[in-house]
């Protein structure tokens, strides 16, 4: 077909979806070969134990456990091991030869992300993250390409299958939260310490990816606003039921127009969304990246968000185009974190709330409570109250206020005596 | 920032999406200059008639007729002119010169996209083209780069607004073809001659595009089958709701796998989808692609296939992508049709298929019209017969059948003495 001499590509890691990846690139030659102008050459697979189990049979002859010296040869690495350590400094010694990156590696890419675009620069190298965020969906490139040339308001996604597969037991089959965690644990979506996930981390660190690309600025894990699903409860989703609403995990990367100039805002927490908004129909471990840009008006990416053959398709997708790039001959080409805006800090972002708390049933309480808010200038859009025994149950609307007011109505909540407990506080979204 | 020199960009058209591309060029030129790493400098906007009216104004100094001598100064062309003539020799002008090009032109690269490519290719210049499918959507670069690893087998889409607007307000507000294409074309979503959108030209050129891509083969459109929406009546409508169903026009892109090797078959026609079907919840002319990839999965992307500043979005990110590859320098790549399935002819698609009719109201008639569908090989799964005044409606559904057998048994239909009238055809999909 032509004479350019085969790539030369290092596979880091052989779990699930690095088995899938090996697996395809062997039986899949040929057609690699045609999609990208030269034969694609497997030259090792890097693992920390031979003889681990595998998902897949891989030819021994290819596993090495020698990893800097698998990285020191190849045209292309790509790394599926995970976590920062070895991944980082391998990553960095092969950009540094001249080699490009293709990485499905969200706690790396999120931590470490400008310092490895930063080495790629140098040597005009590539590094491609598609795996990163959305598992097979594609939006890394589509924020990086496609949207370049709009302006980016919002992108607000599920991007954590784990939460969203427990959340939508709880709403469709009425499962406590541990319950379904139990399930999603014996069905593999969930890891045997499922923190990362429940906690909201993994879902931060895919909210750093995606802020910065959408806003062309740097944005710290650090500073993303992080609550997990663990303090959902079957009276959170019962109430969400009640309004026709769904509770859903989220990572919210906002634009926040001001006097000063726009600042960027990303945080991932649980909100209560319509049950007619795009976003509420995406069940089980499923994926859906709703963005908005001043042009483009709503988009909508949806797909499975994890699994080994579904994240392998964006691996080999980067994999082909960076290799193309390669033939082809010239630099990489890659977003930019030139906007640079400055960061708001959470108190400043504003939404609806909705609190539920446990209050003295006597006369007068609603309008003590009511008081609180007003004296912090959130403005209450509805209530309801239920009597119950000796305690009353309220549930209090606002409208949009910061969350800095917020957290000081809950303080002021929490210190007067009429209000025995504070049940939930939910945000809500239109 | 750098000291690149300006890039030289020459507009062709000022139309919706011209005037649109060329405001945000000119407004936004630092912003630009960042993301590119270079100024875009608009050196001239070709036009037809310099006085026009236009939705936006426009520099006068920037307007030209001369179209040719505009092409011939710049780095990079964006077409926005539609049609094939001028547009397609302008467009292998400026390659020859080697520029790049951005088209949104669907009719250009539909018929003429090999054409262009390959002249590209001889300079190593790019061609971009992400608007002349799905408007803001990105849907081009998906397919030819995220999904460049992966194996696909359908590409589903709803890509045309104004046949999807019309079939919505059949739908939800019981309107008939006619006045629902009255109200499309008042609010601008139907052109003066609606004949592209509702008889399914415009849905043809975009599924040549999809189909080339997604197979890696050149689908021409003189091989893609073509039906428009003017067959749909109000009892079609009716029918598929009591079934629980939407109507939509849609491209279908197929890799049929077959005993001798892959076929690809691409067509337009409209379809009945379940309502919890993810296309049914697309609506007003909105448009969404639905794509299933052997390892991704489904995939699905949504968003607004037209207007001036959608449309614009996906041009200038476009040419934002397009400008980083100029000023890193190496060439362009594309994806490519080395694969060259061979195109299966539309008698040997396969669906199931739901016919109503008009037959006699005697006796025996179920049976007869049953024998015709026997005889060809076709398996009835369903029937309904509502008994009339001297006629009775009967409505069948199939199992999984061939076009080509489905026009078989229609041929026997219509011969026959006791049908009195072939009331519609419809093919479902699950």
């Amino acid at each position: 077909m032509n004479s350019y001499r085969s790539l030369r590509i290092a596979l880091l890691g052989a779990g699930s979806v690095g088995s899938q990846v090996a697996r395809l690139l062997l039986e899949q030659g040929d057609e690699f070969a045609a999609r990208v102008g030269a034969p694609l050459e497997l030259v090792g697979i890097g693992v920390r134990d031979i003889d681990a189990k595998r998902d897949a049979p891989l030819p021994r002859e290819l596993l090495t456990t020698d990893l800097a010296g698998l990285v020191a040869g190849a045209d292309i690495v790509v790394e599926l091991l995970g976590g920062i350590e070895p991944a980082r400094s391998l990553l960095l010694d092969a950009l540094a030869a001249g080699a490009d990156v293709v990485t499905a590696n969200k706690a790396l890419v999120a931590a470490h992300g400008p310092e490895l675009f930063d080495a790629a620069e140098i040597v005009g190298a590539q590094v491609a993250y598609e795996a990163a965020v959305g598992g097979a969906i594609p939006i890394i490139r589509p924020l990086e390409h496609s949207l370049a040339g709009d302006r980016v308001t919002r992108v607000m996604g599920i991007v954590n299958g784990t939460t969203n597969f427990i959340l939508d037991r709880m709403h469709t089959e009425g499962s406590s939260l541990a319950d379904a965690l139990a399930t999603a644990t014996e069905l593999g979506y969930a890891e045997a310490d499922p923190t990362a996930d429940i906690e909201g981390y993994d879902a931060a660190s895919k909210a750093t990816i995606l802020a910065s690309l959408a806003f062309h600025t740097e944005v710290p894990a650090t500073e993303v606003h992080r609550e997990g699903i663990t303090g959902v409860t079957d009276a959170m989703v019962a109430q969400a039921e009640r309004s026709g609403r769904v509770l859903k995990l989220v990572a919210i990367c906002e634009r926040l127009p001001g006097d000063a100039g726009d600042r960027v805002s990303a945080r991932v927490h649980p909100v209560s969304l319509p049950a007619t908004h795009p976003l509420a129909a995406v069940h089980e471990a499923m994926n859906a990246i709703f963005v908005t840009a001043e042009a483009a008006g709503d988009l909508m990416f949806y797909g499975a968000g994890a699994g080994g053959p579904e994240t392998a398709s964006a691996v080999l997708g980067d994999l082909v185009s960076i290799a193309r790039r390669h033939v082809a001959g010239g630099p990489g080409t890659a977003g930019s974190t030139h906007a640079n805006l400055p960061l708001a800090p959470f108190g400043d972002v504003v939404a609806r709330h909705e609190l539920a708390m446990s209050v003295t049933d006597r006369p007068g309480v609603l309008a003590a409570v009511a008081g609180l808010f007003s004296e912090q200038g959130v403005s209450v859009e509805s209530v309801r109250q239920d009597p119950g025994d000796g305690s009353a149950a309220l549930v209090l609307g606002t409208h949009a206020a910061s969350e800095a007011r917020i957290a000081a109505v809950l303080e002021a909540l929490e210190a007067h005596d009429d209000v025995e407990r504070i049940d939930s506080v939910i945000r809500l979204i239109d």
